[in-house]
Parts: C-alpha cells; sequence; structure tokens
C-alpha cells in the first residue's frame, strides 16, 4: 500500500484509542446481533445554519457558543437570476461549526483534562493551535462506534416527561433502571441516558438555560465500572449545570474528567432521544445496535455525528 | 412527543429520500448480516486543516476548492502560556467545511441537475442562499445508510495499482468483475467502485490534477438498472475528468445526472479504499456490511461521512 | 500599467458610485481643510470574537446576528507548549465577520432595495450567491470616503445622554440642531447623526433589543435633498426599530430605500460617537475631517470600517 | 462617559502604540498638508472570494495560505427564485479572511518576536488562542495612520517595469532615491517602497511564487533609523523570500524583527502601487497624504486595509 494522507500507525495506536479498545471484531459481529427489527432511528438533532434573519433559534444549545453557520456558494437561485447553464446545475456549499455545545457531537479524549498530562498520559502541551497531536478525534474516527447500545431511561423510570434542572441521576438510580429493564451495560457497550432536556427548549429556551439535569458523580464511577466504551446523553455535559452554565462538580467528581480523561470512555452529547425512547418503550426492549461514526478530523476536540440505533 | 427541532414530517418523506426508500428494515437486517468478521474498516481521508505554514497539502482535492480550515479556540499552548485553572482544563475548536472536492463526502440529492426540477421534480427555485428546501442532506441523515455494500475493483480488475486518467470504466467492465467475484450489486446494495486514483496525489499531485479516470455513461445506467442506493468512489466525481477538471460528458450522459437526478441514487466521492481492497482480496470476499451516516445539515448540498466497512 | 488584479474601469464606472462622485479632488481638499487640531478619533466599535466561553457578549449587535469570529492559527501559547524556534515567532489569525448588525459597518448600495432593480437601475438580479456583480462595495473602495463630516448631536439637542427606544429625529429636529450649531450639511459632506444608543446596551442588553431610535422618514427626505455623500449613525439602522427588531415603515418612507437605493447616499452604522460628541462639545465645533475607508470585497454588500474623525 | 464596549485605557496605552506614538495632532495635521491636488487613490488589491469554481485564482498571493471565502446569505437570486417581498430587499454576506499572505493588510506588533517577548518587552505569553491581549492590532485603530507618505519607486529608480525576485533593495539605493528626488521620509512618515512584483503574478502565478525581491537588511536599520511610523511595501513581507517562500535572514537581520520587534514600526504588505507610481510620476512628486486605518480587531494580529494615497 502506498503512504496513505493519513498517519494509519498513530491512529491505530493502541494508548490512544481509549476504551474504544474494547471495540473488538468479536465485540462488533455481537453488537449487529442487537438489532433485530432493522429499523434505524436517527439520534441527532438538525444542524441548522444560524445565518440570516432575526427569528430565534430553534434548535437547543449552550448559550454564548458559536451556532453553526451554512453557506451556499452556488444555488437554484442564482440560476433563476440569470446564471446560463446548458448542462448539469449545481449547488455547493459550506459549513462553519464549533461543535462542543451546539450539536449533536462527539468529544475527542483531548478535550478535558486536568494538570499537565491528557488521559492515558500524554503531554496536554501537544494540543496546540494547529490541533491536538495526541488523542484527537481521528483516533476514534479509525474504526467508529459500532456497539450494543443500552438505553437508560431516566426520565421515564421517575415517570415524568423530563427531569428538572436540578436533577442528578445517581448510581442507585441506574441500577434501578436496569433492574428494571433486565438489562445492564457491560464491557463495550454505549450506556445511552436520557433525560429528556431537550424538551425544555420547545418550552422555552430561557428554561433551557436554567440549568440542566445530568449525572451524579457516583453515576459516572459506576458506569466505569461497567467498562462501557461511551456515554451518550441527551444534556449538553453529561453531568448537570447551574444556573450559571457550569458543572458544580471538583476535579474527583467532575463527570469529564472521571469518564473522559481517567477511563478514556468517550462521551456524546445533545442527543435527541425522544423517538428511540417511545419505539424502544413500544418494543418493550431496551437494547440496539448503536453506531456512532465521527468524522477524521485530525487533531479535532470533537466531531459532529449523527448517532444511529439500529432496533 | 414534543415538537422536536427537526421537522421529522419533512425528513421522512418519501418523495425526499431517492433510492433510500429501498433501505426498508428488512434490506437493513439483512445489510448487517454481510458482516462476517467484525473488522472495521473507515473509507474517509483525513480532514486535515488548511490553515498554517506554507507546507503542501498532503490530502488529494480538486484545484481551486477551499480547503477546510481547523481552528483551536483554546488548547493546551493557553495553560502553557499561563491560563490558570485549578480544576478542568478544555481544548475546543471550530470547523470550516467545503465537503464537495475537499473530503470524504456524500451528495445530497440538490447537489446537481439540469433545467428547472431537481430529482422527483421538485423545484430548482427552492434550492436558496439560506439551504435547500427540497432533497437537502438532512433528509438522508433521516435514516442514514447502513445496507450491504459491494466492492468493484476496477484497479485490481485490470491488474494495475490505479487506473490511469483517461481510463473509463464501462458497464461490461463493470459485469465481468461482479462475473469474477461471483457477486453483484442488487436493489438496496451500495456500489463501492475502486479506481485506486488517490495513489496517484501521494506519486504527484500534479498528476492527481491532470485528469481522473471513472465510470462510463453506461456504467452508470447499469448500475441504476441494479437499484443500488448509492454509488461510492474513490474518485473525485463519480466520472471521469478531463485536464480542465471538468466532465466531458453531456447532459444524457452524466453520471451525476444519471444517478443522483434521474434516479435519486446518491453518490459518496472521495473515499480512500486501499485498505478495504487489501481485506477484502485477502479474504476472498467483495461484500461487507456498508455505513455511511451524513450529518442533518438542514438545506445542505452534502455532507462530510467517514463511511465504514465492517467486514 | 498591466492589467492589475482588479477591473478598474468598472470599479471607477460613475454610475456605481452613486453620492460618491460627489467627491472631487477639489471637494477632498476642501475636507481635509475641517480638520483644524489634528486629533484623531476613532468612531468604531471593536471587533470581538465570540468563540470561547459562557461570558455574555460586551458589544452592542442586534439579536439573532451571527457574531465576529476570530481564531488564532499560532500563537504565543504554541511557543510556550513547545514549538521550537531558534529565529523569528509569529501570531496569525483569521477572523469571520458578517458586518451588518454586529459591528461598525458602511452597507454597498447592492445592500437594500425594492422590486427587480438596484439603485441606478442596475438589475437585481446580478447580485447572486458569488457576490454582486454591480454596486458592491469595492466601488466605493476605490476612492474612500475623505469628506467634511458635520455632527447632528440629537440626544444632547433633548438634553439626554441618549434617546429613548421610541424617539424619531424628525427633519425639523435636524433643522433646529443646524440652526443651533450654526452648521449645515451640504453636497459632499457626511451627515453624523448621534442618538446615544449604545450606552444602552451597557445598562442592559435587553434594553438595548427593546427597540432602537433613529430617523424619521422626513429627516432622511431632507438629507437627500442637502447632497449628503453618506449618513453615518451609531444606531443599527438608520431608521428606528420596534421591538419586534424590524423598521415600521412602508416602502414609500424606509430609510434606507429612500437614502441608499432612491438617491445613492451611502450609510454607515453601529459607530461610537461618545467621545467624538465630547470632544465636539469641548472644543465648540460640530465639523471635522471624516474618513472610512471600505476594503474591497469585490462583491460585497458591505464592509467592516474603523471612522476616523479628525478634528 | 458611560462604560465603552472598548478598553479605551488598554488602546490608548502609550507602551502598545510602538512608532504611531510619533503621530500627534501636529504631525497629523502637517500630514493633512500633504495632499495637494485632492486626488484619491487606492493601494489595495481586491479581496476575491476564493469559493465557487476551478477558475485559477487571480490576485496575487502567497502559496499554501488560506485564501478569502465571501459568502452571501441572501441575494438577489433568492428574489429571484421566489423569496417574497413587497417591501425593502436585501442582501447580506460574510467574510473569512486570513490577512497575512492574503490581501493587503497590517501587521499588528504582536505579529512576530523572537524569545519570550514581544516589542517593547511584552510578554509574548500573552498572545493565545482566544487573541493577543498585548499589543494587539486594535491598539493602532484607536488612532489609525494618518501619515505624510513617501513613495521610493525602487523599480523605477532601476529603470524596470517590477524587480526580479533575487532583487534586494539597499540602505545606499534608497539613499540614492531619496537624492534624486529630493525628499526623504523622516520621523511620523510612512515609507512606500514599490518593488512592482504583484505584476509578476499577472505574467505567471509560478513566476510570482519563485521568490520575492524586497528590501535588505541595511535598509530596514536605514528607515528605523529615521524614525517613520510604518514601511508600506507591494511586496508580501517586505523583506525578499527565496524559491521555498522564506526569508534568508537570520534573527539580527529579519526585517520583520528589526522594524515591528525592535522599534514598533508597522508594517503593511501586499499593496497595489501601480497607479501611484504613474501619478507620482506624472506630478513630479513622491509625497502625498497616506490614511490607512485597521480594524478594531480585538487581540487580531493583523488587519486588512484599503490605504489611501491623497496626492
Amino acid at each position: 500500500m502506498p503512504k496513505p494522507p493519513h498517519n494509519w500507525g498513530r491512529w491505530g495506536d493502541d494508548d490512544q484509542q481509549g476504551a474504544l479498545n474494547l471495540l473488538t471484531p468479536a465485540t462488533v459481529l455481537a453488537a449487529l446481533g442487537a438489532a433485530r427489527d432493522g429499523r434505524v432511528v436517527s439520534l441527532a438533532m438538525p444542524i441548522r445554519g444560524a445565518t440570516s434573519g432575526p427569528a430565534p433559534t430553534t434548535v437547543p444549545h449552550l448559550a454564548g457558543r458559536p451556532l453553526p453557520q451554512h453557506f451556499m456558494s452556488v444555488d437554484g437561485g442564482d440560476y433563476a437570476a440569470g446564471v446560463r447553464s446548458d448542462g448539469a446545475r449545481i449547488a455547493d456549499d459550506a459549513l462553519l461549526l464549533s461543535p462542543h455545545g451546539t450539536t449533536t457531537h462527539m468529544d475527542a479524549l483531548c478535550h478535558m483534562w486536568a494538570g499537565e498530562e491528557l488521559y492515558n498520559g500524554h503531554p496536554a502541551a501537544r494540543v496546540r493551535s494547529y490541533g491536538a497531536t495526541r488523542l484527537g478525534i481521528e483516533h476514534a474516527a479509525a474504526r467508529g462506534v459500532v456497539a450494543r447500545g443500552v438505553l437508560l431511561d431516566a426520565a421515564a423510570h421517575r415517570g415524568a416527561a423530563r427531569l428538572e434542572p436540578a436533577d442528578r441521576i445517581g448510581a442507585a438510580e441506574l441500577a434501578e433502571i436496569c433492574a428494571r429493564v433486565g438489562s445492564e451495560p457491560g464491557p463495550g457497550d454505549v450506556a445511552v441516558v436520557r433525560t429528556g432536556w431537550p424538551r425544555a427548549w420547545a418550552e422555552d429556551p430561557a428554561l433551557y438555560r436554567s440549568g440542566q439535569p445530568g449525572l451524579a458523580a457516583d453515576a459516572g464511577r459506576w458506569l466505569a465500572e461497567r467498562d462501557v466504551v461511551m456515554v451518550a446523553m441527551d444534556n449538553a455535559a453529561v453531568q448537570g449545570l447551574g444556573a450559571d452554565g457550569r458543572s458544580a462538580e471538583d476535579v474527583d467528581d467532575d463527570l469529564h474528567l472521571t469518564l473522559l480523561w481517567r477511563h478514556g470512555i468517550h462521551l456524546a452529547e445533545l442527543l435527541w432521544l425522544e423517538e428511540l425512547a417511545e419505539a424502544a418503550a413500544a418494543a418493550r426492549r431496551c437494547d440496539f445496535l448503536f453506531i456512532a461514526v465521527p468524522l477524521p478530523i485530525e487533531g479535532g476536540t470533537g466531531s459532529p455525528i449523527n448517532p444511529l440505533a439500529v432496533l
């Protein structure tokens, strides 16, 4: 094989894959078996360009984050306005995206840390203006996440359409949910935790920004003990947020640090789980084939994803 | 369910899905069975920010296209330079991308047409500066492409590492390749056609830009007759390109018009198929589970993708 | 002279300069004489990148507009983090800007119109996705605006620090202000009208967004009759805005249409006039040398500017 | 005055203005007197969006730099395609720009340095991913550059339309040019040095990229001794460049370090001086009013400018 444009040697490095190392061919094959009726559900929120017009933005996102900008560089309007073409006509576009806090995405292992070292002892000083030369999202892109997903529906467990901003989901509650559905996430699985929080945006964007429900610190440790490869949630930060938009957890209890930094467990945030929750409830199942394929953005701190559940 | 941030009603419209309508739950389940050993291979080229430094760009792309720009808005260098943090540290970034011609991507059905109507009679005048309100890539994102993939390795068939710029792959040649491997793409499948052309970039970017091999007009019709849902290739435009960077085909024979516009067959371009080709040859197989999940960019003319082959 | 990169022939076209045609060499020389003590005051608000952090944005702007994004592609943090360099070190950056509504800027003559024709009968259909091929801001950039400026301080006239959102400045009030200061804008001058409205942002961004004071329809006609080349203001839209962020004027009375479209008078918006107002009051003068130099963005609908007053 | 959106206190700091401190009101008034006939000439190259189409880029720039991208977010084509509007119609756009190497621009004092300190001892570690908190271009924007310009036409001096790539302009040659025209740049002046190199692009972009003529090291020292506030040139880097796109000068002789870093003299690059050269020759004058007004990009390493010469 010729020298490829990517550095496969580096991308495949076990020491930069984190928990994704658990996704062996055998695990992947087993995960495919978790799909039973073949129905595919997208777990992504739309990427809506916030470029023109004073209309309030209609997709949940964190305050103060730069929203996606989508530009058409040529479109049907140009032909309507007189661009001449006897043959094929074309539409072309560009997208500017800062994934964290704005759209459904997956965090790279370089996204958060404490002190001078990233996950697995990689030096934080290698995360520079031209990108992270360690633990960038391209490593996760080398194989993607093809795994068994287990839905832990905390809102349904509490009998609510959605959690309240101050709600925190603890380890005991996760265990109760698993006991009730008779299935628990294990090594190589993706834990998909539903808070129902995106519903708050439709009620009132100000409500959405008044705080966010999320996992409690012990829930992070409980999940890490189970060797999941990813925690995917419909809130913005896995952990809960206060009215100031920040997490109240200290370094020991911060969910990003517990999962991403200490255990190399990837995080996916801002998912849309409403349709999956309905389908899973109707099918009386909580597991399925989960697919998330980050883009190989070299040195990227994350990637937008369109996660799929195949029921 | 509350009003979701996306317009599911529109996204699920059968008249905007094109050939993806063939991906029924039964087809999806059957496709999962095409994975036999669980090995996952990424078919994407890296997304490499072309922002700093005079170094020649190292990822194949078409001349004159705006390259990806990747910016870090906070990184490890900032902490090295003295940003104070007792707790969690963070790296954050932004990506600007014009997918066509620059990176592995999938075309939306609104990407090309002739005359006043898009595929399926949708008015081309609905493709405007704020995005396509018909046939945008978000429709394909509603379910993604989870299908059986069939590798048609035209380079290997000719006993070459890669095709030459003037080579065109005809319908008869595709039939020969299928006969040799004993498998033919059918309804609901993805035809993955390898030219080996990305190797030319490593030889010399100027060679890469001197033209491109691709499908002949009758090969497009042959594939359309087989009701594939997608044609995925490692060249830039499915069809071949001349030294001027353009296709020589007229409207009747243009591959984009035949596949995308007349038949609603999605196209994926600029894939990296070298590793897949080696693995498929070693396993003496040409089919596999193919996964491509475009981002739900509302009104988008395409989406970057990281296609996966699960062997 | 060799063929220059710009199309000077077009840029210099009298029929694309609008009122700037009044800026003859003699007018420019006379304007230079309006500077008497040589003190330079910038009339721009800062361009502040809204990229990182949840901090509320601190520069006045219209709701729903995409804010400037400023990215460093290499910086001092990278060297602190270990980038090696024995010689010169460098910092480099990129800026994304949508000038209207977000920062001090100047409108091109193609920015607004009614019906099928732009100012001076140019076809609106020539304003396309790849830029305006008529009346783009590059035409104004060919000579810039070097003119006499006359400050009409409506806030001071009413004895207020700033106007109220519902205040509209009429023609009679402009005449009164001129009578009081003993100077009136005439042919070739720039009318600089102060409302003090940017002060509202510092009071409360919500107040700023509750509406905006501006010119009344007859004030636009009064200014047009005086043959000014530009109207420069510290509000967002020259005309006033309601709580919905829109102007209540109909086509006949819309200030943009009266000034920009009917008379080819350029508009500058979102200026910062507080320091100028103090200096002018202290010097008991209302005229000065006004300089605004738009960037030659080909086909641009406007340009950020940093207007200078030389007192 | 209320708290303004900018931090005037910092912007006006004498220790961040460099040589611009020489631009006192008296100097500015004197500079205005250098305009004698009032003719205005723009010294900028156009900013041409490199977004669509495979056409070779037509504006001189350095290889490997990200070109300007200009997007229309609404335009006349949209109305032609059916956007309804009974009233005012609008065109709106966005611009992405990395000024260095791509367009006529001015360097901030934070743009280059050696070791750990910027100009005037400011710590280089304050130049971070969110911008330079010392010596950003906003400091130069506080007053702009309104100064006497002196044209030193090295190409004309050698009787050539343009210099050759290997040509270096030494201190002796600058002295000769001044002697011939009977005028020498002095304290507070802008030295405008013409190489004619942009003509090379029209001959052949490859020629343009084969190297660049520029100042020799002793010419930088000669200019610094004369206390100019800015050196403005039509090449890309003030100093000459080799075929590798780099300067051959060491730290002691590097022109950016001599002028920008050691003496706080701002640099402007990629100007278009052909028209000015003709006009100055015709008028048998080499001095004029020079105006350059950078945008107040907070923390910016430079700004696009449209410099004006008023003859």
